[in-house]
């Protein structure tokens, strides 16, 4: 199995960008619809469950010895593949829709307030870190070196990389390539997806990165006010901006499960000029087989992730995972869980963003550990067919419950090959399948039935 | 090809049995919650689109000649596998859901006002009648004697009869042997499913009918009104009896289309004793690949069955089903169409049972030769992945659009594996999935993309 060491510190380089933390409060450019927001909105927000309540926060640092290493399984596959010409659209769209637990959740987890002066890491020159993504960035990169120490350039700075980072070790273990397509919304932003198709162990794998602005449709406003929030628009108007990452992988080999991540941000610019942000996201495993080992490996790594940020985060999260994918009808959980959260805007917006960031740097060490061990496992033909009923079952997921999707196929204009790409190569539907009791499929279904603590 | 003879005319019995349309106005047995219905409601009811106009109405009629004909190849299949346990309930919930189009139809067929007295076929005796079915209804065959003459007896012996029609010319066909499952819903009546997987000719191919009463859930009794309805309840309580027969045939040879229909009848006892009652149903046919002889053949033969009834119900049928039967995300039809209609309550409740009596026995007729016909087709491998591709598009209409399949799925109780028995064995989702110009693929999307008439 390979080891990849994902984490190195870097003291002289942290405190070294403190000034980064030194916001600007206007974007420089005019032409942006979010050009007058002002600053990052207080902690207390309405409809903010996160909020201080004295302890200190620890963050996870990250330091540029770390990227140089991600950096040298880096191949330079920046082969784009003419650019497809979509008329794009907000597959994004699901960032306006992924949010509606939050108020229904029993978790009452206080985070605490961030010292007066946070660390943060060196993130690096704008330029020289572009060269490693996948494609160039959605926004330009001159406007993002203008504005590189405002949240939304460090968060598409930081989708870019978690996608380049996964791709590349995705691609290492396969020996294939990702398809990588740009595309354009019309009404503000676009995207990059990467798909690599019937690969040597994918099956399918897609991770995909949008960034898209401009005005909420009133029916996200509806779903945002339901949810809690108050929004105050001018003219009845609601500039925006979101953007994420997200990725589906469903392997070929059925002991290597399916992963699913995906981290977000959110602005939203009011009336007076304030915006309100918030970060979502999560990350969770879909095996066809239950090995307790790879599952306490995936959840304890999401734990040391989050315990850095706040010992609740992952037991609360953790909890919000198995309620969201949840396939109602079947009376089931679509995998093992991991983590899920969504609304996040406290204790302040560095100290969300550096949680964040620890997430979307746990996506490799949780999955491609896993991957490796399973790499050669021979399987029969009753275990492939077994995996297929349960892509099914991803897939009644997918159409029936997930927000994102929903929220997507019901936007018009979105990217529907971007909103679909999280559907399997291959699936299947048998009738009345119920496996034979004590066997290993009927395991599975017992775990998925039952939610277990796997740390 | 094989030729099956369906229609033929038996005089003597017809005229023997105008006595049957001297309706019971009560039911026999007092433990029905529809115990207290009298007759049928006039034909001018609220939300009633189809109304009289003074030509008169053709009736197709069907002899006990033909039913003899068919009886011969039925083969006492009747095989219960082990009567379905399942603690059952609505698959027929789709029957309340699948209706609400209607209001935005731009149709305005008027259909004529029957003759003071119909004609009517000699629909035998019920004990003989039920030996050919799959199962036992789910009537108690003594209820079904003693009320014999009612319409809820009519129809539930039409979808049981359709049910076995079907399902045998299928196994004649395949040389395989359906799987019957006999559920019951604990809050009154049940169903029974038919499936047969993997067979020699058919991956998939179920063939259900439900028979379900009780009381309106709140959701059911909103989304009537929605529809236009005016429901009176007794103490906010609306008894209703809702059935019917519904099918989905997916066939290995993607030389060979599938095939999806579904006839039901509907019943309200309202505050006043009074009930209303409707029909809907529908054909509908998708292809592969065009083959217009046989999109002529399906369609004409729906043609050929509406026409004795009314002759605008073949052209606003046909509308009406490539309106519903439309994937909206992907801008494409699900099929080449065929025949869709719902909330059908005039000119009065003899005249529309026996147009969904020539619709339902237009299913073999329909379908069957074409099977026949491409029994032997020679397919690539590439043509089999076309075909799953349209199977992944099937699943993302059934999960997504599908009124019947999203109301059944969010109904506590529902019986799954029946709602979800018209999901193929096998899908595939390919990212960016486009057709090469000039290709019999990229010649099938066009026609999704732009239906057409084909008689």
């Amino acid at each position: 199995m390979a080891t990849i060491v994902f984490y190195s510190v870097n003291k002289t380089a942290r405190i070294a960008t403190r000034r980064c933390l030194t916001l600007h409060s206007k974007w420089l450019a005019g032409d942006s619809p979010l050009s007058s927001i002002h600053s990052p909105t207080p902690a207390f927000l309405p409809g903010a469950r996160w909020f201080s309540k004295g302890c200190s926060v620890r963050f996870m640092s990250h330091g540029t010895a770390g990227r140089a290493s991600a950096g040298r399984i880096r191949r330079g596959a920046l082969a784009l593949s003419g650019a497809a010409a979509v008329t794009a659209a907000a597959a994004a769209a699901g960032l306006l829709a992924n949010a509606n637990h939050f108020q229904s959740a029993e978790m009452a987890t206080k985070v605490p307030q961030a010292a007066e002066e946070t660390e943060t890491e060196e993130e690096g020159d704008i330029l020289e870190r572009c060269r490693g993504f996948m494609a160039s960035p959605v926004t330009d990169v001159r406007v993002l070196q203008e504005r590189k120490d405002e949240m939304s350039t460090r968060m598409e700075m930081l989708i870019m990389e978690t996608q380049a980072d996964f791709c590349k070790a995705l691609e290492k273990v396969d020996g294939g390539k990702f398809k990588v397509d740009q595309w354009q919304r019309k009404e503000g932003g676009g995207g990059i997806s990467c798909v690599m198709q019937d690969g040597k162990v994918f099956e399918k794998a897609g991770v995909n990165v949008s960034v898209v602005f401009g005005h909420l449709t009133e029916e996200a406003a509806k779903q945002m006010r339901s949810r809690g929030k108050v929004l105050k628009g001018k003219d009845g108007k609601l500039p925006f901006c979101a953007m994420g990452v997200s990725s589906v992988i469903h392997p070929k080999n059925p002991h290597i499960p399916t992963v699913h991540f995906n981290y977000r941000y959110f602005e939203i610019e009011e009336e007076d000029g304030s915006k309100q942000w918030w970060f979502g996201g999560g990350t969770d495993l879909t095996p066809v087989y239950i090995n307790k080992e790879d599952a306490f490996h995936f959840h304890n790594t999401l734990k040391e992730a989050c315990d850095k940020h706040h010992p609740q985060y992952y037991p609360d999260f953790k909890k919000w995972c198995d309620r969201y994918f949840h396939i109602k009808h079947r009376g089931e959980t679509r995998g093992i869980g991991g983590i899920f959260f969504d609304d996040l805007d406290s204790p302040n917006q560095e100290g969300v963003f550096q949680f964040v960031k620890s997430c979307a740097r746990t996506v490799v060490p949780c999955y491609l550990p896993i991957v490796y061990k399973h790499l050669n496992d021979n399987f029969t033909d009753e275990e492939k067919d077994w995996q297929q009923v349960r892509r099914g079952r991803y897939v009644e997921f997918n159409l029936v419950y997930d927000r994102g999707v929903k929220f997507g196929l019901a936007t018009p204009g979105s990217r529907i090959e971007s909103i679909l790409m999280s559907l399997p190569l291959t699936a299947r539907w048998e009738y009345m399948h119920e496996p034979a009791k004590g066997t290993q499929e009927a395991e599975m279904l017992d775990v998925l039935r039952n939610p277990k603590e796997w740390v």
